[in-house]
């Protein structure tokens, strides 16, 4: 018989699985356990420090629930998440970032200048801005899609038992024939991620916090463009700096101002904002 | 603000965690991201392959109870638990092997020559052998902690509620003033790993079998030696050359011969054996 050892197993593990040459489930099993069967070796990881790793994802799975996902959190606060969203963000198409646990693919239709605040209390701020491809020529029919925390840093879908609606602070807006979005809707404010669960233990072990800067949530879609997902933030914001999930890329910052000159624009806004927020984006196209 | 980039986020992670510099905690985590940030970037992730690791991992901690531990059994199938094993072998001991799920660490002790086969059928085998240290020097009081499927391939501790005693087929032996232990059971069958969740999907998709080649479980254990944890397997038996949890190494197979002479090594044995196993292990030094 043939024997194995601790240099010879990752081979034998590989070989245990008859996939198909080259097909992207070999390369992405293979590539898993090269890397961390090398981790394995070179960390000379003991039984005591395995089980700990084992018994930290049972945690994990324990805590998880269809409106829980612990791994997801996880990937998130390791800045795996943020990675993925950095490779598969396209050349010249503006920086992806967090989809979150708050997305609902079937909020509200919206008409541009409407107020997303649902009376929240806050600072009502004038969201507006340029869809555009990536050589600034406008996508009159573009789709923002969008959602947010309130003013004290709550998703409505959060509070539903407290009597909140799931739809409230969220909506889908059509651009008009100049690529424009705007809407007027409460500034949002900064939250935790959940840190009652193995993830906000690992989070204490390393001495971080659980915030996330305030942010908006978008999903931009065009016909024959690849759809980005994506969050803004605010300059100088609480948090901005150290992210719990890494999802802030400085092109996805902008500068909150006073509302000034707001009539110049041309909206027609239901409802008068205090503050004012620029952002553009940009899609390229699909394969 | 500073930015980050796929490049840079990595150490972007390393450094929201306020680790000890030169810590164990340190080194782990920080190779974790470096290996596991290496593979997310080399492999060109895409959003739809990082949800399904991650879903993955949902229903492996969706189907694990303080009974059934998903993710054991993913690091066994994998060779991480194996891998974890040869590197924890110390120099001149018997390697070590799965500990397994069905250990218990109150098994009853037994006498020398019992017959531990509590009334199973099947094929009854004389095992024995000596505990020595790596100069041959026989460890006399090593106790040697045993426990086995039955000659259908399954441990007792499975089948409680079809009224099998967990305790059967398992047992403490303190070796005599030679280092020797000696009793008898029933030959073991091969069994499989549980392959009705996720782990078992991960080895369809790989057109792997869930198989393990028969074996008896040890610990041995002798006051200022290494306890070692290992498994012994049967020359040329089904599933010895590819066990599906990566267990068997040349070194702790041996083979079963025909019951003969018997007589000459002086055993006083409850029960009479039709056939016989012999295994010497070797203990290192504690640090």
């Amino acid at each position: 018989m043939s024997d194995i050892n601790q240099f010879t197993i990752t081979e034998a593990v590989k070989d245990s699985f008859k996939t198909e040459p080259g097909s992207r489930f070999e390369t992405l099993l293979h590539g898993l356990l090269d890397h961390l069967h090398d981790y394995t070796r070179e960390m000379q990881v003991t039984h005591e420090e395995w089980m700990g790793v084992l018994n930290f994802l049972y945690d994990c799975g324990q805590i998880s629930t269809p409106e829980r996902h612990e791994f997801i959190l996880l990937s998130d606060v390791l800045g795996f998440s943020a990675l993925v969203d950095m490779i598969n963000t396209r050349g010249g198409a503006t920086e992806g970032s967090n989809l979150g646990p708050f997305y609902l693919d079937n909020a509200p239709e919206k008409t541009l200048g409407a107020d997303l605040g649902d009376g929240r209390e806050g600072v009502t701020v004038l969201v507006y801005g340029k869809v555009t491809d990536s050589l600034h020529n406008p996508l009159p029919g573009a789709i923002v899609d969008t959602w947010q925390a309130d003013g004290a840093g709550t998703y409505p879908i959060q509070e539903q038992e407290m009597g909140q609606d799931k739809m409230d602070l969220r909506g889908k807006f059509t651009c008009d024939e100049s690529g424009r979005y705007y809407y007027t809707t409460v500034l949002p404010k900064p939250y935790t991620v959940p840190y009652d669960g193995p993830v906000g233990r690992l989070l204490r072990a390393g001495d971080r916090h659980a915030w996330r800067p305030a942010h908006l949530h978008y999903i931009i879609r065009h016909p024959g463009m690849a759809a980005i997902t994506t969050e803004i933030f605010f300059e100088n914001a609480e948090y901005v700096d150290n992210d719990a999930v890494f999802g802030v890329r400085k092109s996805l910052v902008a500068r909150v101002k006073p509302a000034k000159n707001v009539a110049e624009l041309g909206f027609e806004l239901a409802k008068k904002p205090d503050a004012m927020f620029e952002y553009d984006f940009i899609l390229a196209p699909e394969d």
